[in-house]
């Protein structure tokens, strides 16, 4: 044989460490004048985009962020978010983006877990500063003040996010990546334990996803995206990554809702969206008068549920086609797509609904996608029947677990990430879920971990033992359902006990219902979620 | 800072080599019965395709094919040269594509230089092997006979294609690369010096380019490509894979004739080819009659040399939306483009292609082209006058020359690749081709080596001294022109020294010119190209 191995490795010349930074600086390079960003009266080109991500860089490398070093955002879908995806890599740190969901309990603990030396916060949530400051006080805090923000809003951190900017001192301070396996971002998931973990994303995968996401949607140069999906879910599905590689224009977003988001699309000519199963509802379902005048074809994705019949048949209506995808924070959000295939056009929409509510094939960068016999790893027979774990591997999942290399091994035991999803694979390869081997309920497109609220709902005095389960919600895909024993001498109300899990819970994860009584269990003592599951369903369905 | 690194590694489920023998793979299993190929009447499917692949890769790994072992292939556009260019990788072997228009000299120099151990030759080709297997007694030749081919050849190889794929015992006996740095690819260029250098391609740079390609061209799925341009030139470009991540259709092609390709673009509604100049003006340039019937938008990519005003005149008449690109054997062909503005829509024809003449801006997956004053290595003035050395550097450059360490190195001095060619830059950032430093001619897309010509013009016993320069031609970009010294006690006529040469080179090859007389010299006797070059044109512009 030749030998091509010799004198031939990798340089300066002919190696680069992947990463999407780069889609920023080409898409500045060739398109400057082009619109990044719309957010109220913003237009900003992608020249400004690059020149402030430069200076926030470089503001972070003065406050002594280098490579490994957190910098937690917690911000709604605004112009500072997008910036801090390019910002804070090219500084070296690692972006965590914090759900502005979570309680300030949750969020503490994402910032002390994720060791964060700096927070952009948005003035919205400037009420847990001080909590934070306690926990965390040598913790830098910018103040972001968006435009579409509150106003008149006090001084609240070390710093303000414009003057940090402004103070930056050299825009050539800024760095690539060493090794594209470098972290870029970490991303906290409640799991299947009450303790959130922290998804450790690197720079290869972030750029694959978002050439991925390109090519599943056949996403021409210059779309225009309307930011409804949360960038702090998964980096926004990498897409803040897609739109600078295409030279998009970022539609910012601080809050969904149907009108404005319905004005937006109409406004601005929004050619791409992604959403959960509620938002892509409300979009369908809103008043006829706020949807005409969209006369522009439109694209979305949805991911967590598949798109009802309803849903779907309103979106083809308005000439809005929505492609499931499927996956999970440790994916990078979707690398699973359910690729519709022309022939689906000649179906019934009830057909089709079913053959779209299938999670589908691998997408185009990601190595595998397969349904395995969890016990001996033999993959499931393509009939639809036979029932298996769903399993990833390739460049589309994270690099692993921050500080959990338990957590880790395990997520990626035989080479596959185990996605603890449980489901069938058809004779044309695509595969679909039938139940959650997790314990995690999926509500509004948020994660829940059911451990998490079990936890809470033990803690109450009076309660003896307590199971929380999913139920499918017509809104919220899913809700978390509570089954409860009290203590022998003791009593308790709903409404009580619910008051006490509002009290230590985000909202999202507060138990829709709580129903009193004997658990049922195995032989063993271990509670039985499937049977609890069967009955939740029967008690909801008559409230 | 948090700890990124620890436990964090990568493995079997958070990393797969980049390759595009996955294209392929994935596309057979979403779109298997999709058509892939159109040859003549052949109509074969991705999954056939597929399928065939792996036939091939296990029937060579039967005869001894494994890591690094090189296949060459001597074929032009057909359905076995497609194959080959996954089948080949699938074996774990490095495919060397042949430029057929090589004489049977260049061509046994680089079998022997890349150590070849199979060729899969076209029957067209069939008179080569007694010469070759003179040289290379064990080389096992495999016969393909083109179902558009020579009809009643005679029996010349050691096995025939369809009989060696038939012959696969076991179609899941292919590998994947162990790393993504392994050689897929190698691809004879003629250099500065008489001998082809052996261009390395490794499978992260195929996958990343052919990502590229599509990037560029906003190109959606099934796209229908008609395979005007070589193969054997970098890999078509690296559109076989492409096309494969693409799901789309090659439409083969064994030799381009304007009449055939404008029926098979009007029959297949060909929506994407990539060509040498020559042949966008030939299809520019074709009677109205042939053209007619072609109502579908086309788009073309051009290299080798800016597209005239007349050619681009006439595409934009018919609709053809031509793309100027650049790039080298080094860089996978061309990973820099001469992206077209809108506001360009409203200059004038002439105006709109002089701005279409740059060579442009680095590619989307590139990571940098630059004009350096090549002694000090510092960047030229962008106003269109500073001249210096176009340099690429990224995923999109060569792994190096085969067993050339010395050549390799010279060619990334100081971390860029030197393509050779002499240029500036402009404000807008654009470079564009002023002069080559290096001694190549491009002749209808073809590289020739100046040195090889006056190597063999300097071995006429007559000759004294000889040099040889590239001189503008409407048809073909650049023809060689000769400048030759007779020696004091000889005499030739031009005629018989255009003999000589067609003797002893590839017909492209052979000087269109002969011009006799003094050379001239600088004060250490080095000869004065740059003046040859006027010299040259003067004449030119007399005959």
């Amino acid at each position: 044989m030749a030998d091509f191995d010799t004198g031939l490795a990798r340089n300066a010349a002919n190696h680069a460490p992947l990463t999407p930074i780069d889609y920023l600086k080409r898409t500045a390079e060739v398109y400057g004048d082009k619109t990044a960003i719309i957010h109220g009266h913003l237009r900003q080109t992608w020249g400004k985009t690059y020149d402030r991500c430069r200076q926030l860089a470089s503001a972070l490398r003065q406050v002594g962020i280098g490579r490994n070093d957190t910098v937690a955002v917690l911000l709604p879908n605004t112009p500072a978010m997008i910036e801090a995806h390019f910002g804070v890599p090219m500084s070296g740190g690692v972006l965590c983006a914090l759900n502005i969901r979570l309680d300030v309990e949750g969020l503490i603990f994402c910032l002390q877990h994720g060791e964060a030396k700096v927070l952009l916060v948005d003035s919205e949530f400037a009420a847990y500063i001080p909590r934070i400051k306690t926990h965390m006080p040598t913790l830098n805090v910018i103040q972001v003040n968006d435009l579409l923000g509150p106003v008149d809003v006090a001084h609240y951190g070390d710093d303000e996010y414009e003057h940090f900017l402004a103070r930056a001192r050299n825009t050539d301070d800024w760095v690539w990546p060493d090794d594209e396996w470098d972290a870029i971002a970490l991303n906290y998931t409640s799991g299947t334990t009450g303790n959130p973990k922290g998804v450790v994303y690197h720079h290869r995968g972030a750029a694959i996803n978002a050439l991925s996401n390109i090519l599943e949607w056949d996403m021409a140069k210059f779309p225009v995206y309307l930011w409804t999906l949360p960038l702090f879910h998964c980096n926004g599905w990498c897409f803040a990554w897609t739109i600078a590689a295409r030279a998009g224009v970022n539609v910012c977003l601080r809050k969904f809702e149907p009108k404005l988001c319905l004005d937006l699309i109409r406004e601005h000519q929004v050619s791409h969206y992604c959403a959960a199963p509620i938002v892509h509802a409300a979009l369908a379902h809103a008043p006829e008068a706020q949807k005409a005048g969209i006369e522009h074809s439109v694209k979305g994705l949805v991911a967590g549920a598949a798109p009802p019949e309803a849903v779907l048949a309103s979106m083809e209506q308005m000439d809005f086609d929505i492609t499931h995808v499927y996956g999970l924070t440790e994916t990078y959000g979707p690398s699973a797509v359910c690729v519709a295939h022309e022939e689906w056009h000649d179906l019934s929409i009830s057909e089709r609904a079913s053959m779209k509510a299938r999670q589908g094939m691998r997408g185009s960068l990601q190595a595998g996608l397969q349904v395995f016999h969890e016990e001996n790893m033999t993959a499931v027979c393509a009939d639809g029947e036979d029932m298996g774990e769903l399993m990833f591997r390739g460049n589309i999942v994270m690099k692993g677990y921050l500080k959990n290399p338990e957590a880790t091994q395990k997520a990626f035991a035989d080479g596959w990430f185990h996605t603890g999803d449980l489901g069938v694979q058809y004779a044309d390869g695509y595969v679909q879920i039938k139940d959650r081997s997790k314990d995690i309920i999926i509500s509004g497109g948020e994660n829940i971990s059911s451990i998490e609220v079990e936890d809470v709902v033990y803690k109450h005095p009076a309660v003896m033992n307590a199971a929380v389960v999913a139920v499918s919600d017509e809104k919220w895909g899913e809700v978390p359902v509570a089954f409860v024993e009290i203590k022998p001498d003791a009593s308790l109300t709903e409404q009580a006990l619910l008051d006490w899990c509002r009290e230590h819970l985000a909202r999202f994860k507060v138990p829709k219902k709580i129903i009193f009584g004997e658990l049922p269990k195995t032989a063993t003592g271990k509670i039985q979620k499937f049977e609890l599951r069967r009955l939740a369903k029967e008690h909801t369905s008559r409230i």
